[in-house]
């Protein structure tokens, strides 16, 4: 019955190597287009399903996550919606190309999609989202996905220009929801039943 | 590589029933002895290992977990320490009993203890918990791991006279970091990953 705790090997920052590639606008330019655009997809297409991946690295043998940043306050974790129909995995390694890779036929980025962290709900057309879905609601309108994605021991990702990718510590993100909401924030408290191995490339 | 979310049986409220037992006195009376008796302990036996255990029931078809309240405010999740050396399931196993069973040589409740959902440690012989070991502590004076613990259908629970034990749904947990700390406020964050089966007894 009892299952030991994965364990996930974390490589230091300095084993990835960063560049740029064109940027990656977003789709909406306010909350209330964001929303508004949510409700025209779900008339169409049903719930939401996106999908995320937390991207680990260390540095001095602690634990970071690599975030998106638009602009100079909102981060995000790499991923996205679902196309109908789209499996989690497919999908979160579909945008984690898009997001993260160079564009060279030459390298295909190999994503290892591991477990499954937390799943977060939508109830209504707001931004609200609960790590349940709540009494109640039938039709919930979007679900999120969050997974861990293991990184190979060396890797480059190119970032799109307008965007700012930042390996921020756990310690950082714990008890922060005032900087970076309730999903990221409590993705430390997600992350404790792991056993990260750190592994030193030099 | 992708591990599918675990399912968990939940079984009604109604399908327990609760009787009393003898008291079960804490062993300090106010958070000063609590933090230096855990000191006198951990120079004679080093650091302290809790664990803990979520138990789940439900009610209208949403999760509630089982929590013990002392007094008129203050809740914890069933466990304790481990001894020396114990093993943390049968240590937890232990406990449930010492807590929550009948002492009767008839009944012997067989504890199904699950996944660990989260670990946290305690750096210095303060209130302070983190669910990472921060950086720089070389000598954490308490880990803290809370498990799932499964429910068969049905069960009778002893319950020392002086606590009361509450079923308490997670929408009330959740974000409420001020009525139950931030262990067990974050359990529906911990939880959320996991696919709940509601099973009824009718």
């Amino acid at each position: 019955m009892v299952v030991n705790s994965p364990v996930v090997n974390i490589y230091p920052l300095s084993s990835y190597t960063f560049g740029t590639k064109e940027p990656k606008m977003e789709k909406d330019t306010s909350v209330a287009d964001r929303l508004a655009r949510m409700k025209v997809n779900y008339m169409k297409e049903g719930m939401r399903t996106s999908v995320e991946a937390i991207l680990l690295v260390q540095e001095h043998n602690h634990p970071h996550i690599l975030l998106l940043q638009i602009g100079n306050t909102f981060c995000k974790l790499p991923g996205g919606r679902l196309k109908p129909g789209e499996n989690d995995v497919e999908g979160l390694k579909r945008k984690l190309s898009s997001k993260l890779a160079a564009n060279l036929p030459s390298h295909q980025q190999n994503w290892q999609i591991g477990d499954c962290v937390a799943v977060w709900w939508r109830p209504n057309f707001e931004t609200v989202m609960y790590p349940y879905c709540p009494p109640h609601i039938t039709k919930p309108k979007e679900c999120k996905k969050i997974f861990i994605v293991h990184l190979p021991d060396r890797e480059y990702f190119a970032v799109p220009k307008n965007l700012k990718l930042l390996a921020v510590p756990l310690f950082e993100l714990y008890d922060n929801v005032q900087r970076y909401g309730p999903v990221i924030s409590t993705i430390p408290q997600q992350l404790s039943r792991l056993q990260f191995k750190m592994v030193d490339n030099a």
